[in-house]
């Protein structure tokens, strides 16, 4: 048996579309909805309770296979037996009717759903957590984190001033920070006023918003197939190392952290090779930068490691995480990472155990299924199968990427146009799927995706490239 | 019957303290926590599956009366029958486990869900719902609400120039922006770069994070008792309104919003009149600017409204909410605050249905039980009560306040480490309860807190003045 029909034995063999998406159902809904709630970025309304597996199903009874997974945060399939299981249990119950503030005051089982869950998978090198809230505010956290660790270092853990102290309260120098963040080109961290200084995919998540002045270097754009491009994409990257290194000196003593994903998703999944993020290792450990990966979206499994960065061989000082999670946090092992004095890492909730206990069963299932090698082998099978689709359409599918990285496969088309079309004609033929940057396609499946699925994908690939 | 005894027959009808407080277990389990979470905050483990109604039950078996409450996030006491219903019901399963981004696949039963509980209770003239993460979260999203609002009436509702395309990418004007955000002094809204930015309550929270130069105004430092204060305060309220409007005028057409707390809690539990908030709706109304009321800790019933700003006859263009609520976000009306194009306002979740249904029950109970009424009368005979105290310890219990806001009372003591010394007395006779400010002590039970409580809560009070 598969793993879907492990979990799944009434998952459809195969989508089922009756309507127009959005269909009537879902346009009256959504008029409704908007009403009282924005529904301008609205596909279809979702009937979540008839969603199952690797089936997302609408409002008209539509059902979809499904490569995109609620922007890649679905880890076990929608309605997972294991995870209901979880979502009945008294620990939940008590966990969300009793949410604490896990600060000040932690609940007698934290440590147990910590040890247990996240940090049972906690990246090499990292042995302890922060919890979060979402991936911007895992991030945003991350970054106060590194803030507040290398200006300690430069007062050498003296006292505030009173001019630092004073000062502060006005939003001036010394008591606030002229120290940047640095991060890539085409980088994605989130959308809060600290993480969108450091996004940079599109001009739309960033227009009128204030931003931090905070530096930026080049991402590598490689050319593929690998194979055939590999003097350039190596001189390509040192290019982007080079760049690295001159901009931190061009701040001297100010860079606090450079932030990198792992794969960059949102602004068009660029890959780099394990050479790139190792050269970053390098560069930030020599001039005492923390390297923070951000594995919101790239995290938890999908890339056949449970952390993308894993297949690099490098350890960051923090790695922050979110999505397919459920949880958001991350992870670090410097204690001074965690701040030298109570209340300056700090809010009101500090995560959510209902969230953690969500997180504990998903690394449970992954370890327990071995989703981890469903996400390799099947993601390979997704590989070869789309591989043979652009051949044949060679003058459209382009610069497919992924391969030996699970799930992670993303290719372009040639125009923005031409892109929205493919998207629009897999969801008339019954597949789900999501777009990246300004001209790639995205596969977030979840780490239920079989290889019968894929076949279903790449049929209806295939076709919606027949038509566009 | 009272409240208490309806949902809790089994609470305890006094405190039981067994052992110090941490004592030897909590000291052992936090021990452990600490080698992989940071736990310099901690009071104390707190064992919330013996937690009950207005008691909180610690590792080692201690029960303390609450008047704490997850720092004013518990609405309905501890493992409430209702809550728990809800959390074990299937629509809770189906949320939890197939956790949608709202934006884009909202769920058939979304709109009900909001109909039924959040916006049930949407204060008056807004009638829209923007549901987000955390109270920072929930701030920072209507910052950007603002923003965008402002900058599109400035721009005309024209396209984009190119230049902002290009220069948004670098993180410099015009693309981003350079408006400001406008908070008063002692104003907490919160620890995200933006949020923070606002926050002006203590050094600690700021130090060593970049801030943005965004101004900011005076709050009324009113002088009680009020009733021997009339003319000092009003004039005082008259100086900090000529204030706000001077700061405004200084950036002209650059305030996008002016936020505030309807009482600064975090800051110290600083009222103002209604007058003053009038004067701030003038002002922002006759500048343009928009006004942001942030509940987020008052907000949810314990002033015996649902909304603290509802006894000042003021209606904001936005209004944030989290906490009690369990769930965040916020409330507007002018369409415009929803972002003109969509994918602006937006992120991953864009909220959490299994949060919504939690807050739908909360408000439920509320209604059916009157617990605003409850909030009102008996926060009503808390203060007589804590009258009688401060008369008592007249020099040691200054400033007492909050008069006819339900629970949101609070009183200072002359210095920090004396109140510090108040809060711990009060802690080993078996109530927890907080602090705020340099020198307050806030009051912040749950809705379900009755006059049983009041008359405990005033005994240890009162003892605990006597030992300090």
């Amino acid at each position: 048996m598969s793993i879907s029909e492990t979990y799944f034995p009434t998952e459809p063999s195969a989508p089922e579309i009756k309507t127009a998406i959005p269909g009537p159902v879902s346009k009256a809904k959504l008029e409704e909805l908007s009403t009282v709630y924005d529904t301008k970025a609205a596909y279809f309304v979702t009937d979540y309770y008839n969603s199952i597996g690797n089936y997302i199903c609408d409002a008209d009874g539509n059902k979809l296979l499904d490569s995109y997974c609620q922007i890649s945060s679905i880890a076990l399939g929608y309605n997972n037996p294991e995870l209901l299981k979880t979502a009945h249990s008294d620990e939940m119950a008590v966990a969300l009717c009793n949410r604490p503030a896990l600060a000040c005051f932690p609940s007698t089982d934290y440590y147990d759903i910590l040890k247990k869950g996240l940090l049972s998978v906690a990246p090499k090198g990292l042995d302890k957590v922060c919890t979060a809230h979402t991936g911007s505010d895992a991030n945003e956290m991350a970054f106060k984190a590194a803030l507040m660790f290398q200006a300690n270092k430069k007062r050498g853990n003296k006292p505030f001033t009173e001019e630092e102290l004073t000062s502060v309260m006005e939003n001036q120098l010394p008591g606030t920070s002229d120290m940047v963040i640095l991060s890539f080109e085409k980088a994605f961290h989130g959308r809060l006023f600290g993480s969108l200084s450091t996004t940079r995919s599109k001009a739309i998540h960033k227009l009128d918003i204030p931003a931090f002045d905070w530096p930026k270097a080049p991402f590598p754009a490689l050319k593929y197939p690998l194979d055939q491009f590999e003097a350039e994409n190596k001189a390509e990257e040192e290019r982007c190392l080079k760049a690295l290194e001159e901009t931190i000196k061009n701040y001297p003593s100010k860079v606090a952290a450079v932030i990198v994903e792992p794969v960059q998703s949102e602004g068009g999944d660029n890959h780099a090779s394990p050479a790139f993020f190792q050269g970053i290792r390098e560069i930030t450990k020599r001039l005492d930068v923390i390297m923070i990966i951000d594995e919101v979206q790239t995290g938890g499994g999908g890339s056949g490691k449970m952390w993308l960065h894993e297949h690099y061989d490098v350890v960051p000082d923090i790695m922050t995480f979110s999505k397919k999670m459920q949880n958001a946090g991350f992870f670090f092992s410097e204690a001074g990472l965690a701040g030298d004095q109570p209340f300056r890492q700090f809010n009101t909730w500090c995560g959510d155990p209902s969230k953690a206990l969500i997180a504990k069963t998903i690394i449970e299932q992954i370890k327990e299924k071995d989703l981890l090698t469903n996400a390799k082998e099947t993601g390979d099978y997704l590989y070869s199968k789309l591989e043979a689709i652009s051949t044949k359409y060679s003058g459209k599918m382009l610069n497919l990427r992924g391969k030996g990285r699970g799930f992670f496969i993303a290719f372009d088309l040639p125009t923005t146009a031409l892109r929205n079309q493919l998207l629009a004609e897999c969801k008339v033929l019954g597949l789900n799927i999501g777009g990246c940057g300004d001209m790639g396609v995205r596969l977030r499946p979840a780490l239920v995706f079989g290889k019968k699925h894929v076949d279903i994908l790449a049929s209806i690939v295939d076709e919606a490239f027949g038509k566009i």
